[in-house]
């Protein structure tokens, strides 16, 4: 039998009308001859709930301890879909994490997939089980104690189980229906991708679609696991949702597919240090222990063994930014002159793997932002994205003449 | 190092405030040497809530997936003791059932504990963990599925680890301070006993005093587990409570230790009986099958054949008992003239291990409610108890005045 995972996010599940709404969607699948593997959330605010319960209990808690009490949310929904499912007379069970085993890394809280072995879900495919229902998020550690996969940790669940067990698809769930050209919410003409490719899924999550988490994509993308976004409130079909899929089974894409943007974010600039080798390594070491988020990098050119080092990070980092620069300044590691924090920046990209083969986009996105008077600040680039760092009053403005000069509209 | 389980219900862990206090009991007992096994239940009302869930979704639920649900209250709870106690530096871990792991059999929302091995446990107490936390009510079947132990589940937890590890005692923390000569809410001269025997306390538990669950006081004498009943909201300390144990235990007991009752009783006679060998078998195998809860049964003396047949069961199972024995009697299986029920009266005893060895007790409790003008509808005896079945409007003054007749409020 072709084996279907599919993947249900904790508003998909969050009431028991749900989980029927999300069991029925199964259950089509089951008749279309699919063996399945239904990964589930916990029910919307459960987690929240015990997350509360354990920070308020310790500041410093216990990993292991955090992971046994939130892993509990995942299980009554895993037990109240298998019953669901039965109901609908689906042969159906539930299996907890340790019960598969997924088995995960020691890194409490954190923990990272390692292995899933078939032997036990195939046993039970076998003798006419037709769904699984896997307490998504978690697994068991070496030590045999219970593990969390941290963010993403649901999505990730479903991938991994898709990759090990060689199915034809990955179906995530979710209130959404699909991956857009860009946010609706600001540009009216946004339009569904029917197909993306893993690298420009990555760009698009990582600045700021926050449609799949970017391990989980990561994770689709080296193991070529077919992966399908869509809206668990809508009658779903075959065409549904967004296919994220490798680059060679999108035949014709646009030159790009997107418009991301990120909007707090802080351009800081430090004025006139020593350019001399390992500077990089000795500003960006001690941002990176202070928890900094560094985004781009841009070194300007050198001018008597001097130069501006600029970064840009999230505008609520700036402060602890500041503080580990200076420290270093202090404690004679770097030295500059004059340290110049912007917080009043957006960054906006357009991405698309057609960049790859055909030239001219950087000088397009230019075009269209200069012809909007919106003011270029910084530029980077890699092989399929062009983002510039730009005043924040105009970040609407410029996603729109982005997909307008792109022409994303059409399909 | 000795070892002492304590057991916190519900109402005990209702809250974070809740287990903090419980988990300050623990505390002191780690201080005074001992290595701790706390068994703890979920939150108050959690369990009903996942319960609910349960037979929401499915009228006649797959018992396995109820267990895989409403275990998951527990775990909750167990985690969250845990970390209570990592903040007041106790060295402390949660345990689910499975990691134990607590071996049961596969009666699944039912099942019946088998086996505690004590290895893992053991080898963590030897690492220097203080306190195991365990969830209670729950375990692991032999085909590795999760199981939970059914109504008083968590009690019976507690005591089969007592036995497992050799414990010195067993605590259970609950809302009431302790096992009283009768309800203390009817009586108000009700005296709390500082000790009280396994038999004694089956009779009372079975009787109605709600303080422990029967199951768990039959296993804790099947393995001499001492068993203290005491409060989680009062200061408690070396004798408090009251202790559960062998009769050997306690000195000189008093001839009669409590006055139990059971308010909604109900009389059925059966008029006019076959006087048959089989004829009791023909009559309560149906009766056992209709899910009816026979308590006493007297047969009266046979004339001319017939016999009239008395038993009595709760009088909301009433109805069930009648279509029961009519059925059996359209059947052919029994015949008898007449059914009476007598849906108004109530069953009180007088529980004593003294009365072994002093004769009296009966009489001396038939002319107490003599002197009160109370009529005996039934009398049953075993052989540390006396019940009878009275009019339910006397209930009362009749437990006061077999406390006052057997001066039970003097030590």
């Amino acid at each position: 039998m072709p084996v279907l995972v599919m993947k249900f996010g904790g508003t998909s599940v969050a009431d028991l009308d749900r989980i029927k709404n999300a069991a029925e969607k199964v259950r089509r699948e089951v008749e279309r001859g699919y063996d399945v593997i239904v990964i589930v959330s916990a029910m919307s605010g459960k987690t929240n709930e015990l997350v509360g319960w354990v920070t308020q209990t310790s500041h410093l808690y216990d990993a292991r301890e955090y992971d046994a009490v939130v892993s509990s949310g995942e299980n009554v929904t895993a037990g109240l879909m298998a019953l669901t499912l039965q109901e609908m007379d689906v042969p159906a069970r539930s299996w907890q994490g340790w019960q598969v085993p997924l088995k995960t890394s020691a890194v409490h809280a954190a923990a990272r997939i390692e292995e899933i072995p078939r032997d036990n879900l195939d046993a039970k495919f076998a003798e006419g089980m037709k769904v699984a229902v896997v307490a998504g998020f978690q697994g068991i550690a070496p030590d045999g104690r219970i593990t969390t996969l941290g963010r993403g940790g649901s999505d990730t669940t479903a991938v991994a189980f898709a990759a090990a067990f060689d199915a034809e698809r990955c179906d995530i769930y979710t209130d959404v229906d699909g991956v857009y050209t860009t946010d609706p919410r600001i540009e009216d003409k946004a339009r569904k991708l029917d197909k993306i490719a893993f690298e420009e899924m990555l760009e698009l999550a990582s600045l700021g679609a926050k449609v799949l988490q970017t391990r989980s994509v990561e994770l689709a993308m080296r193991y070529k696991v077919r992966l399908r976004v869509l809206s668990s409130f809508e009658e779903t079909g075959d065409n549904s949702g967004t296919l994220v899929c490798d680059e060679e089974e999108i035949m014709e894409s646009n030159v790009v597919s997107g418009v991301a943007y990120v909007r707090d974010e802080a351009k800081m600039t430090l004025i006139s240090v020593a350019d001399r080798p390992g500077i990089a390594a000795a500003i960006f070491g001690p941002l990176a222990e202070a928890g900094v988020n560094v985004d781009m990098i841009i070194q300007n050119i050198s001018e008597e063994g001097r130069t501006d080092m600029t970064f840009s990070c999230p505008v609520d980092q700036v402060a602890r930014a500041e503080a580990a620069v200076n420290a270093a300044k202090e404690a004679g590691e770097i030295n500059f002159h004059g340290l110049v924090a912007d917080t009043d920046v957006a960054k906006v990209s357009v991405v698309g793997i057609g960049m790859r083969s055909h030239a001219g986009v950087a000088s397009k996105m230019f075009k269209a932002l200069s012809n909007e008077g919106i003011n270029i600040k910084v530029i980077t680039t890699s092989e399929i994205k062009v983002s510039v760092l730009i005043e924040r009053k105009y970040m609407e403005l410029a996603v729109q003449a982005l997909h307008d000069a792109f022409e994303l509209e059409k399909a």
